[in-house]
């Protein structure tokens, strides 16, 4: 960890500094400079935390030298974590397809979806149980009785199941009736949501908040694996921009800078990360080709009577195209689909 | 509300959406353009969302006329919302400084600060139990020992209490030890969460996201009110921009426009929208001077030994600093400090 | 045109707007409504800017219906303009490469580098000559002298040449030593600069300013092509946002939309998109499957000497891996490389 | 500087680097830790970018200490510097405003408007001759008609006046017509623009870039300094953000920052900073309370026929309002208005 003084601290100053550095264990570094004193310290920096020197009224600035995050870091565990959801390895050679609607509706919806996603190779049905909602007066999701209409589906058709979990006392409820959660952008910082679906073993799918850095993606994730539960899946879904064409800007420099850091599986929405229909297959296609390891969607029979998002789903016909559209680029991407 | 037509609609498309806009009782108005068919729909256009026909194949885009929140709308209820911490009516007369540390270390910390807060004409004393950090490995509070601390400091100095809620089933419990709970930018949309305090008639202090609009933060308090909690305080607390320079950009424009829009008081936390002490007293000049009703500062009686956010903390001469340097602000604002 | 008149508009105010649009030649359209009155102008509603009814007192809202932009757009023009540089056609069925340095720094420097990119298929040398840097102590171009050494390269490699152009004076003298002028994104709102280049047929590489929205891009090349150039390439180079890992985050959502809304051809920057070297590769292939038209990418025969942006140079490897990377998903995309 | 290498660097990479930074004059530092080596290098560090050495393939991170703009740096030079407009003093005792419509119209127009505002203490008048549009098809200025009639109406009454360049063509002739030229948001970055007017005496005033970080802004005004001109004046115009309810999101955090760092005065734009009317006043009397050294507000005797932005500007009513609105902020700020 660097500290720059302010430019009127003085030698004494720094000697303090100093020795507080060392009495924690870590080696000290003088710099006095002719504009500025600058100040090292060597070691395990975390420690520093407890010692608040950044605090301290003569420290103008301080950068650290190491990442925040530890067991989630490619540099502690360097091979490709994959997670199991259901038999489908999401991390491994396939390419993860996980589509649906944005909210079961009904056990009539949710059979017609999964019939046209098995004629696919398509890893999990994806559907919303509980729906956050910005506004009070939109449609809220069924609860359980989703729940129970997501487990018939799924041992009607043999897809796993992913949810969206919203509160944390649900967890074990939740682990019962499906195969992965999701967290959604809006709880990406929820820390008791991310503590309680640590203590499971149920694996997680993790989207990236609204407008949370990379770096923060990272330590939710960290949240999660350092309560105990490994089977983390990160999921880039579009940050908030400026930009007012589109609903969000899917970052896929994100991805790439994430399958360098990190040895967890790293999926996109192209869906929310558009908010447009039209833009779902090319964003889909950039996804494969940007080295994610596969995508999550969104697809209804009928779009234009989707309770939630419609805007952004996919009919049957447009799944299919997205699917063949898909298929070179998984596969030049050394992937199969 | 206002649909336009994708280019290729044809009259007969446009007449299946007239008739809908009918059939759920709404005036109907079709307006063929040279280059855009062009249909709108006259009355309470909230009916509409039920019809979905924003995800209709045929719509190109849908531009609502009507805000979207209407129990905190200033349109539905003209007269200023004064909301009691304590003896203290936020949003009247007075100018409501609220202060105190980040987060509660010990009793004799909390003390400490109390003493030299109640020298101050201050409306409450503010202080976390369960701190949501960005990473496991920071100090995360203490839990329901800091609440019996805050409860026995407020007891003591005669300071009503605000403190942050981080779980909707502490929201009963809470209730119990502090005197208005605050809900933190990164759980603004945990909806449960503002569900279960809007069961409560405990005053909610509602911190804007870190990148929430306004209409999304007045969204927020529609949840709380909508399920019957009327005593609600909004907060701006800055928002993630590009700038690095500060750690956020506190949103004056925001606060002014609340106050236009909103019955609800406005608070500004200059010491997260801002993130450097230095700035803290100018930005709550400003605060006052635009138009809000109060400021939620931190302050520590040691900054360089806070446990968290020490970089923003005000020491006991910075505080008499920031209240004698407003005073003539806030009068000029027409209030009391 | 849609106007939503405020809150306590009376019948009278509203027929005033009416005479004014009818006036005009458009066609007016009355809506009242339960809580607000909405007024339409249907029509070529460009003639209404003239008017600014946006500016009347009781005019709450305005929201126009079509895009501002008119001879770029695909609505008018619907098939794809090819842009020529030199003998190569920018939005054609091969995929367009252009590569070189940021600056031009010596004849040697840019021999050596064209030397190895006519080992490949590459469109066009770029480099530049006038440096438009961030401090004025930093490395400003060579200026003309650099014009005479890529007029030189280009003579000698037969590859044409791509050069900034930061002056409305020198648009003359650019063009006639290079063989299409780059736009920077600093300048994308210069516009005289715009102006300029509009009344030349070179060809014109347009970059989307660092925080410039999609519409604004498109009407920025509407500046030219007005003015009498249809020769334009738009270019994605990565927008100002929040995330610090990254220089800029790469917009491809831009991309993809801009190919449904313009015939120009769209190049992507993936080298300032990223800012990261290593990031070049995989954003490279999502540019392709995305449905760019092409990329421009920074190269050096030796990236730790270059005078500017070496950071996210590639040096021949990286180039060749780059080549050899991309080609899969070139050809996915149904074009050559 | 502080060089942070990559995890696999060696000891002997690290030499090579001491080497090349002891070689360059500076006092080069050797940190090796547990997982990473850090290197310093102490002294004017200013003279390492000729260096080039972030570009190293070794090293990971640069960490720069000093701040990269000198000239404009209150370290430098302490003392607030004085702007002289006319006989007025921008950055001294009296608070600074300078008032008029978006774009001069015709003489009749800037007379009826100057009437108004000699009737307060206002510094000078603005209009624009040049206006930057963002679409081809909108009113784009007088000319130098517009400057004529500027002129005209200065010496009639008395005021002087502030007019924007775009060109770095018109500065000798536009500081023949107007007592300051201001350079826009969407030339903040134009460094032709910056060197042209640095060549001259005649005050700057200098916006902020619509995503220009405050470092940048003072590089700017670096520019126009180091060519010679140090009659600069800083203004803050707002921010682009995600929030769409304002146009624009006033930074007032820079502002006071700005003070902080900078010996150059620094003014407030709240009518591109908000882009409504209704909030100009009260982010006036926060500009005011946060210690700018004045404002910029667009005011018009007919908003609702004003030729360009009339969606924010005052008439002569409401100019009043913001005059006697503003005064107890100034005079509690210590200024007199």
């Amino acid at each position: 960890m660097i500290f720059i003084l302010k430019p009127h601290a003085t030698e004494q100053d720094a000697k303090q500094l100093l020795d507080q550095i060392e009495a924690a264990g870590l080696k000290p570094l003088y710099m006095p400079g002719v504009e500025r004193t600058v100040i090292g310290a060597i070691g395990d920096e975390r420690v520093l935390n407890s010692l608040h020197l950044d605090f301290h009224p003569l420290v103008d600035e301080v950068k650290p030298i190491l990442s925040s995050y530890k067991l989630v870091s490619r540099e502690l565990y360097p091979i490709d974590t994959r997670v199991k959801i259901g038999n489908f390895a999401v991390g491994g050679e396939a390419f993860t397809v996980i589509a649906g609607p944005c909210a079961v509706e009904s056990q009539q919806q949710l059979d017609g979806i999964a019939d046209y996603l098995t004629q696919h190779k398509v890893a999990a049905i994806r559907g919303g149980a509980y729906k956050p909602r910005t506004s009070p007066y939109s449609f809220q999701g069924l609860g359980e009785e989703g729940l129970k209409i997501l487990k018939a589906t799924s041992e009607r058709s043999g897809l796993p199941t992913v949810s969206e979990i919203v509160d944390a006392n649900d967890a074990e409820l939740m682990a019962q009736y499906v195969d992965c959660l999701q967290i959604g952008a809006r709880n990406m910082q929820n820390f008791r949501l991310l503590e309680a679906v640590g203590k499971l073993q149920t694996p997680v799918l993790l989207k990236r908040g609204m407008s949370a850095t990379i770096e923060e993606l990272l330590l939710a994730a960290e949240y999660i694996v350092n309560a105990g539960n490994p089977n983390v899946i990160l999921c880039e879904r579009g940050i908030r921009t400026y930009e007012t064409a589109t609903r969000n800007t899917l970052d896929l420099n994100a991805v790439a800078y994430l399958k360098q850091k990190t040895h967890l599986p790293v999926l996109v929405d192209p869906s929310h990360g558009t908010g447009v229909r039209d833009l779902v297959i090319p964003l889909s296609r950039a996804a494969a080709a940007v080295g994610a390891d596969g995508i999550i969607v969104e697809t209804h029979t009928n779009p234009a009577q989707a309770l939630s998002d419609g805007h952004q789903n996919l009919d049957p016909q447009q799944f299919d195209d997205l699917m063949s559209s898909m298929k070179p680029f998984v596969e030049a991407a050394g992937r199969s689909l």
